[in-house]
């Protein structure tokens, strides 16, 4: 997995300062979270193509988190683009969306396939062969959904220097990548555990965006390789992150030790803070594998 | 009056080639022309400060004409804006903009007053001491005016050096401002020609974009000192000007000439054209005072 911040402030964007977005490619795949004003032009800042996202999760319905996607799916069509479009997002989604094409008496060359979600539970809304795409509800001021990207476990791995010595039968690949034991045609009994190594380990990306402190969410990330978890504002403003539904830097430090997570990623500064050291400050008294965003900033998980 | 190209680029924003938006200054006060995505990030590097507009024009619900309508509300709201907004565009604006604050759950603490358009026939939409703004209808896919903005006549100037040796009563300078003879106590008649100036010229500027060809707005615009003109097109691509109801350079230059205007500014150019100067090759066959928009440039009126 990789994960790519196109922007990471909250409330309104500034030349320097870009509003939520995100891109995370799990195998070949592109997935793009949240797209506030102006995504477009830091997906062509990054030079990631248009053409290789295929399914937009949006957070919630504040405009810092999708305010862009109208103007998305306009320049998809401008592109040419022949491939669905699938998008996750809260109900009314649809609404806004298609009332803009029809006044723009617009339309799209591709097929657009809209995801609404009002469920208040965890659920599955994707699954492929290699991943599952679920909902982390969250608790803000509007109706919102985290998302958590868990890549399946892998097939066994083959190795090679165990079994070129030994006849194989075709089909038993297959049997020995799914971790059963074989018969070859001597009659010898080959154990899997000898001759195949453990799948790749699969890996978890958890993205919790808007949100107050809510040790819930824990049930759903414990364990993930890395979380990304809004942090609005520092200690000094806890009383507003409460008022508004946010989180301080230390909150999303709990939560990240709580869930015993990999690695806690800290976004969504408001713009109240030019200097932003002090949210790993604050953070690293309560867990200490913590990371900033930055526009344009690459996490390999 | 000064008139600042925030973007003058047609169909979807770039990095450094941003969608419509200007803003026109008349005597303090602020006017905004459309609004494409990214609009306030253009305002702040123009240090342009958002409090100073109170009314934003918006010629058609194409994406890369109001976009950015959004935002900036959203954006006039967070920066705790109070003065009145006014926005004056087609039939459909007041139902998108209300339509996402409510499911925003948002709001303005700033009063927002929607003036719907449409009408076919040019109509004064907005008039104060100074100025008057009329729509332009156009020729396009949707719904569209251009806006003409016309400053009153101004008062006659009194001539210092001519009056300093008059003993004018106080309320004649107004009746010579009128442009009134007046008649001193000492039984003296003062012809007002005599003892005024002309008043200051007052300027007209017409915006019109998006449109094909069309003729008959040169009866809106006879005489304007600046006509903003879009040109879409060059020569080449007249056929495709013509399906997407766009103009060319040639076009928007014979538009021009009709006009007898001023100037002639040439916008929204396709992004299918590297090398803007071919814009002016081809409009200056037809109408000699041309200049060519782009972004962050201004215009003195």
């Amino acid at each position: 997995m990789q994960l790519t911040i196109l922007g990471c402030h909250s409330a309104t964007p500034l030349e320097n300062a870009h509003t939520t977005s995100q891109v995370l490619e799990v195998k070949e795949h592109l997935f793009l979270i949240d797209c506030g004003e102006g995504t477009q032009i830091q997906l062509r800042k990054r030079k990631i193509k248009f053409s290789r996202i295929k399914r937009i999760f949006i957070s919630h319905l504040h405009g810092d988190h999708f305010y862009g996607l109208i103007g998305m799916i306009s320049t998809f069509r401008l592109l040419g683009r022949s491939a669905d479009l699938h998008i996750y997002g809260p109900k009314g989604i649809k609404e806004i969306i298609t009332l803009q094409l029809k006044l723009a008496k617009s339309w799209t060359n591709f097929d657009l396939f809209f995801h609404e979600l009002e469920s208040t539970k965890s659920q599955i809304i994707y699954e492929d062969d290699g991943l599952t795409v679920s909902t982390i509800p969250l608790d803000h001021r509007v109706y919102t959904n985290g998302y958590l990207f868990a890549e399946k476990t892998g097939p066994r791995r083959l190795d090679k220097n165990k079994i070129e010595s030994l006849a194989i039968a075709t089909c038993d690949f297959q049997n020995l990548k799914l971790g059963k034991d074989i018969l070859l045609e001597s009659g010898e009994k080959i154990k899997n555990k000898d001759v195949t190594l453990a799948p790749h380990p699969s890996k978890r990306y958890a993205f919790c965006s808007d949100t107050s402190f809510k040790e819930s969410i824990v049930n759903e990330i414990q364990g993930v390789d890395v979380l990304y978890h809004e942090a609005t504002f520092l200690n000094a403003h806890e009383d507003l992150a409460q008022k508004t539904k946010h989180s301080t830097a230390s909150q999303a430090a709990k939560i990240a030790k709580m869930a015993a997570v990999g690695k806690l990623i800290l976004g969504h500064f408001s713009s109240r803070y030019n200097d932003k050291s002090a949210f790993v400050d604050e953070a690293i008294e309560h867990f200490d594998i913590v990371e900033l965003a930055s526009d344009g900033k690459i996490f390999n998980i």
